[in-house]
């Protein structure tokens, strides 16, 4: 072997703006994957796992937010083409739909998770790899493909642990939007976008603050000037009744909507739909204590047609400085009908959703619905280190008896290190056998749940009553463990 | 917005080398990669996913058989750094454990599973993102945590269905190569590597075959004339002597290595080591039915630097040309003892093994014990569009009864292109009910399974006493479907 020149140690760091995650971590979000799929699949939906690497071409360049191709993606010249990793879960969709239309069934119900990647600056809370967990039906032209992603989103919410009352799925359709526009004349102006993302921000400034946001300006918080959008009150009139149309009743929020968009088609059409989707959500029972009619959710402007809705929990968590506010959005999504045009040539109708299982793991927590811990194995110390095959023996009986159990592997010379060791496994129990112990066929048991209450709480007398450590037979080793455990 | 110029449309392609997963592909080996995670908890391993991207500083240059650094892996340039994606599970291992090694306990049992990549030119059944399944205890000197490993691997595989008989695990050790190499006096010899290469293809050209290619070389079947090593008669011997060593009790096995590595203190040593493995897996139930020492197993060249385990599956399939062979390998691993050396400085022990899911998957559809198809939804089709919401309230029933259904949500204007639908989503059971079943309170039940079987086998006779339509209540909904999928 030729000999390898030295060179500088590598830096043992996970790249800035990547994680690692650790078992309790990387357990609750597949069981809270598991039973999302679970209600995916109970709607006819099918698993698919497409490649992570993707050419940029297929990609194009849908990311919001971003304008130039290749930005926001990490991406490698091959010879003739370049790859990126996907940045999202529908963009290989609409690729895949593409690719296999001619094998896959009509319409095309998909769920998929996995890791997505983004090449954006990372911040606190803003990672590069992400996980999402997405649901899309492709091919059916009807709302009531998004009536049903409604429902379905509003199951799962239930499903994962977020009771009703606690979660609002808020629906609006981006054809209102546009009637919108098209009445305001602004369906071709240079102005439309600077409308659009000041309907954005509706969320933060409220109705006074767009009005002014949409006409002259406004001062914000800090002081600064904020340049308005140049429109005249009467131009602004149309978009403000849009975007506070929601009422109690939705036929009063339709009604609304439909003095918004006056003559327009489109925008007429899209109250239909609204009309469509809440009548069939209505008639399965999901009411709007948990799927509403509201204007005011204006989500990602890039590639929406039709119907958008956004999944928001509505329980107070406290921020960092302490103050109380709403957790928020945890799952979006919408009508998307030109995405796998954009291969075909021909226009295909999809909806999807896409649930962000960071925040909805976030919220689980915030909830009490994990536990911030889990239960480590037995532990089998090393008394004796020519009695290994016995302390195997012992591992394998509670294995077999489907408990968590391993043998100390580590040097076992300072006992103090092994039972240091099954603390930080956070160990229920350590068994102990030493020589006195295997002449006489029976086993130390150390109870490291009660050891720990105790050394915190008990008094002396308590402490004599429940000893933490006893003495069992070697026979009882998996009945007493696995009663220690039940109990 | 802006107008988008026109652009020619991207190709609706996976990558060259990259694949998609569709539907039972996805949960079948989603349902594997559970019963091994079971596993390798029983036996105290925790979970750890690492971040996908790794700096290529990080990652090394330990790609098997890749020499250059970068080679191998995709890599692209940040402002300072370059990245890659991970091309194993270990080499992140490796930058994990010295990350945050005063966190982590010590023995540290980690498993970990998802996709690796590697930038090689893609050939069939070679592709450039892959899964990985792997343990690794890391911190734990002593052999036990080898033996443990093994004993692991064979619980896995007979959890996931590889019977007893049909596997094979398969230890030898780094050391008593060495050793072997030290007795022929090429510890230090140019020509060394030669030597490694020649062992490793033992399994192709036999004994007689490595005993030529390590002297005066050899003609192969092609007719091609292969340079031999070099080495005299004498110089080989103990090389022959240490691959032909596999006897079958594991002391006469012992013994002839003991012979091919005379006084060598690391070849002693290695064969000590094996003898420890061997005595602790006897004593657990572990024989050489399942687990066995073997000389013959030379596996990768690179970073191994103790025992080293291959699991071979000795059922035979068919080639694609028809004739029989073993299944081979489908897991393999060993100890590394200075990966984490890498980063710290510090001599860090470790071990593991590294199971090839889709090789695996593999072995299991060879072995009949997954079933290539699963069983779709039950669709409720669509005979009069106004009635959607009845439609949704029968899958809702369904679905609440944990029965996968769906209405038919593309055009419903033609009744066989639903039908037909129902077929391609190999769906058990069709339900249809138009104004005549509303009026009635009824619906007609399409068995679509015993359909399919009537149209294939049956007389007329046979066909009109077993209607594979019938008319059910209303009412009898869930029991009657959950009765048919049931039988």
């Amino acid at each position: 072997m030729a000999k390898v020149k030295k060179q500088p140690r590598p830096k043992a760091e996970t790249p800035k703006g990547f994680r690692d995650y650790f078992g309790a971590e990387v357990s609750q979000r597949k069981a809270m994957l598991e039973e999302i799929s679970t209600v995916y699949q109970l709607y006819g939906f099918d698993a698919l796992e497409s490649s992570a690497v993707e050419t940029v071409e297929a990609l194009g360049k849908f990311l919001p937010d971003v304008d130039r191709p290749n930005e926001g993606v990490f991406a490698w010249q091959e010879e003739e083409d370049w790859l990126a990793l996907r940045y999202d879960l529908t963009a290989p969709l609409a690729r895949v739909y593409a690719q296999y239309r001619n094998d896959l069934p009509t319409p095309y119900r998909r769920f998929a998770m996995g890791p997505v990647w983004r090449n954006e600056k990372p911040g606190p809370g803003r990672f590069r790899q992400f996980y999402q967990c997405d649901a899309d039906t492709v091919g059916a032209p009807s709302v009531a493909a998004d009536a049903e992603i409604c429902a379905m989103l509003a199951d799962v919410l239930e499903r994962v642990g977020i009771p009703r009352g606690d979660y609002l799925i808020r629906v609006n359709n981006r054809k209102v939007l546009n009637g919108v526009l098209e009445v305001m004349g602004l369906a071709e102006d240079p102005r439309r976008d600077d409308v659009l993302r000041t309907i954005d921000k509706f969320d933060k400034v409220g109705e006074q603050g767009v009005r002014e946001l949409l006409t002259v300006g406004r001062t914000d918080a800090s002081g600064a000037e904020i340049d308005g959008v140049g429109l005249s009150g009467e131009q602004a009139g149309p978009v403000l009744a849009f975007l506070t149309a929601k009422k109690d009743r939705v036929e009063d929020t339709l009604a609304q909507l439909r003095e918004a968009v006056g003559a327009s088609t489109i925008g007429n059409d899209g109250i239909e739909e609204l009309a469509e989707i809440a009548n069939l959500l209505e008639a399965q029972g999901y009411g709007p204590d948990r799927i509403v009619i509201d204007p005011s959710v204006v989500r990602g402007l890039g590639y929406y047609t039709g119907p958008v809705y956004e999944a928001e929990l509505t329980f107070e968590i406290r921020d960092e400085k302490g103050r109380p506010r709403q957790f928020g959005s945890v799952a979006g999504g919408g009508r998307y009908d030109d995405l796998v045009k954009r291969f075909t040539g021909q226009a295909v109708p999809a909806t999807g959703v896409s649930i962000g299982v960071d925040r909805l793991l976030a919220a689980l927590h915030a909830k009490g619905r994990l536990s911030k811990e889990t239960v480590g194995p037995v532990i089998v110390t090393v008394m004796d280190r020519d009695r290994m095959a016995d302390y195997q023996a012992m591992v394998g009986e509670l294995r077999a008896a489907g408990i968590r159990a391993e043998v100390y592997l580590g040097n076992p010379k300072n006992f103090g290190n092994q039972l240091k060791y099954a603390d930080k496994r956070r160990a229920p129990v350590a068994v102990i056998a030493g020589s006195e112990e295997f002449d006489k066929g029976v086993l130390q048991i150390k109870d490291l749940v009660l050891g720990a209450r105790i050394a915190e709480t008990a008094t002396h007398e308590e402490w004599k009553e429940q000893p933490a450590q006893f003495e069992i037979a070697r026979g009882d080793l998996v009945s007493k463990i696995r009663e220690m455990l039940g109990g």
